[in-house]
C-alpha cells in the first residue's frame, strides 16, 4: 500500500508526487524548510497526507533544533508548528495535526533533545496509524454504500496517495475491489495540476480498477449520459454547518450531481471536520500561482495580458452533500457528523 | 479584423490556429486532402469557418482537377464535398455550405474549368462576405443584450478565428468594446485543446478587452461568486427543438447557470441551424483521439491502463437557452427561432 509521508528509522520521506504518473519516488525529507517547500509545491499533497507532513515536520524542527532546555523545545515546536501551518491555508488537516502535536508537546517532561525528537517521533507515528485506520474504516462504511454502484465518479485525488493507505474517496472502491465487485470509475483530470490524471488514474489503474480519464468539462455529459450511479469526493475541510471545501470544481460537480439526482458522497476523517468554524464562507480558499495555468509543459498557452484566476479550492454547500462518509460511519446531515464526532470522542 | 478562411488571387489561405498564441501564420491550402487534414487537426476550427473552409475546399477540387466536360465537372464537385463533409461530424456549418456550394454547382453551366473554378471561388466568396455580416449583425443584436453585463463567461473560441470577422459569441463584446464599454470576460481554457486559453483569451486580450482565464472546473466558483451576469458561447449545430451542440463542457455550464439564474445565451449565425434534426439525440458526436488527453505538450499524463473518453462536444438542452442571438435578432425559443429563419429567408 502506498504512504505519502512516513518515517523510517528516524529519518523522514515522503513520495514525491509531482513526479507521477512518469516515477514513483519517495524522497527524504531533513527539515522543517523542506517539508514546507515539498508542502507548498505539492510534492506532498491530500488534506490527510498534509496533516502527517505537518507531524513529522514538526518532529524534524526538533530533531535538528540544538536543544537542551523546556524552554528551547517548546520554542523549536512552535517555531515548525507556525512554518508548517503556513504552508497551505485551506486544509484542516494541517492545523489539526501540528494542533495534536503541539498539545502532546505541552504535555511532554522534556529531559533531554534526543528523547524529545523520538516521543515526537512516535506521536506524530501514531496519528500516521490512525490516519491509515480511519481510511480502512471510511472504506468499509463506503463500500456498502456503493455496493450496487456500475459506475462511479471523482475528482481531483483523493486516493491512497492523499490517505493513507487507502485514500478516502478511493477507499470504498478498494474495498469493492477486494470483495470482488466490478465497476468504472471515472475520474476528472483535475486541471490545473491533473491530480485526477496523474494520480488517481495512476493508482486505481495500478490497482487494476477499470478507470476512465475524461476532462473536466466532460462531467456533465458523463453524469447526463447515465453512466455514473455515484459521485465521491474527498474533503480538505469540512465545517460545522457541513460545508466542505475540496478541490475547485468540486461545488461544480456537486451542482451537476443534483441536477441528475445523483447522490454525492464526500468521504474524510474527522482530521478533516473543523467544527470551530461556522460555516463555508470562512474557510480561507487558496489562490495559487498564474503559471499553472497559464504554462505547461513549459509552452505558454495564453496571451500575457490574460489576468489568471487559480483558486486551489471551493465551497461545496452542506444542501448539495448526500453523505459523508468518515471513519465513525455515514452522516447524513451535519447534525449527524456531530453526533458521530461525539461518538468518536467518546470512542477515544 | 481575423479572417481563418479567405483566397487571395485564386488561391487559399487559412490560419493555422493550433500555432495560437505563439504565431499567427496563415498557411496556403493547395488541395482537398490539405484541406481535410487542416479541419480534422483543427488547424482550422469553430463551426462557421469549418464551412468556409468547406466551401472553399469544393472550390480547390475542381481547380486542381483534370476536368472538360459537365459530367466530370459534377464529379469532381461532389468528390470534394464528401470528403470536406466527412472531416468533422458535429458542425452544421459544413454540410450548410458545402450543400450550398454543391446547389450553385447543380445549376451551373459549364464551358470550361477556368470559369467553373472562378464561379466556385466566388460562390464560396460570396458565402465568406454573408457570413461576416452575418457576425456583425449578433454582435449588434447581441450587444443589446449584454449591454449591462459587468461580467460575462465563455467557453472554447466561438471569436474572430471560428467566425469572420467578429466571432459569433465574442462579437457582442467586440461591439460593446467599440461602444466603449467596460466589462470583465471570462474564459474557461478548454480542455483538452485549450482553445479557450490560447484562441478567446488571446483575441480579446489583443482587442483590449479585460479577460479573466480560469480552468474550465472554476466556472461552478465563478458563477457562484457572483462574477457574471450572462453566459454566451456559440454552437456547432442548433437542431430544431433548440437543443444546440456546442464544445464539451457547454452542457455543464448550462445547467450552472441555470442553478445561478443566470442567463444562458448561444450565439450563432442560421448556417449552424439544421431544421432537419428534430432534436439533439440525433446529432453525432465526435469522438477525438485519446491522446489529446493523455498527452500534453509530449508528456504522458496518465496511466498506459486508464481508458480515455474524449468527446469534443455535448448537447445542451434548450430548456437551459435563455435565448439564441442570431444574424437576424434574437429569439428566446425554438419557435421563435423558427419564425427567424423564415424571415431570414424571405429577406433573401
Amino acid at each position: 500500500m502506498i504512504r505519502p509521508v512516513y518515517s523510517d528509522g528516524g529519518r523522514v520521506f515522503i513520495i514525491d508526487q509531482t513526479l507521477l504518473p512518469g516515477r514513483l519516488e519517495p524522497i527524504e525529507i531533513n527539515t522543517v524548510e523542506e517539508m514546507r517547500e515539498a508542502m507548498c509545491n505539492m510534492r506532498v499533497r491530500g488534506a490527510p497526507a498534509l496533516g502527517l507532513a505537518g507531524a513529522f515536520g514538526v518532529y524534524l524542527g526538533v530533531r535538528n533544533a540544538a536543544i537542551s532546555d523546556t524552554a528551547a523545545f517548546h520554542l523549536a515546536v512552535n517555531a515548525a508548528a507556525e512554518r508548517l501551518c503556513g504552508a497551505r491555508p485551506t486544509a484542516g488537516n494541517i492545523f489539526w495535526a501540528v494542533g495534536r502535536m503541539k498539545e502532546f508537546a505541552s504535555k511532554y517532561y522534556f529531559t533531554n533533545i534526543k528523547s524529545a525528537a523520538d516521543a515526537l517521533l512516535n506521536e506524530a507515528e501514531t496519528l500516521a496509524q490512525s490516519e491509515s485506520q480511519a481510511s480502512r474504516s471510511i472504506g468499509l462504511y463506503g463500500a456498502d454504500l456503493l455496493e450496487f454502484c456500475r459506475g462511479i465518479l471523482t475528482h481531483c485525488n483523493a486516493g491512497a496517495l492523499a490517505a493513507p493507505e487507502y485514500g478516502t474517496a478511493t477507499a470504498p472502491l478498494y474495498v469493492l475491489r477486494e470483495r470482488g465487485y466490478r465497476f468504472d470509475v471515472y475520474v476528472d483530470e483535475t486541471r490545473p495540476l491533473l491530480q485526477g490524471a496523474r494520480l488517481t488514474a495512476w493508482e486505481l489503474a495500478e490497482s487494476g480498477i477499470n478507470v476512465t480519464l475524461i476532462a473536466d468539462s466532460m462531467a456533465g455529459a458523463v453524469l447526463r449520459d447515465g453512466l455514473v450511479d455515484a459521485v465521491i469526493v474527498g474533503a480538505d475541510r469540512i465545517v460545522r454547518n457541513g460545508d466542505a471545501a475540496n478541490k475547485v470544481g468540486t461545488y461544480a460537480l456537486s451542482v451537476l450531481a443534483a441536477a441528475h439526482k445523483i447522490p454525492f458522497y464526500v468521504a474524510a476523517p474527522f482530521s478533516t471536520v473543523d467544527f470551530d468554524m461556522a460555516d463555508g464562507t470562512m474557510i480561507p480558499i487558496e489562490q495559487r500561482q498564474p503559471e499553472e495555468l497559464s504554462v505547461f509543459a513549459g509552452v505558454q498557452t495564453t496571451h500575457p495580458n490574460a489576468r489568471i484566476f487559480n483558486p486551489a479550492f471551493d465551497v461545496t454547500p452542506a444542501k448539495n452533500i448526500t453523505a459523508y462518509i468518515t471513519e465513525y460511519g455515514v452522516a447524513r446531515s451535519a447534525e449527524e457528523l456531530k453526533s458521530l464526532k461525539d461518538y468518536g470522542r467518546l470512542r477515544g
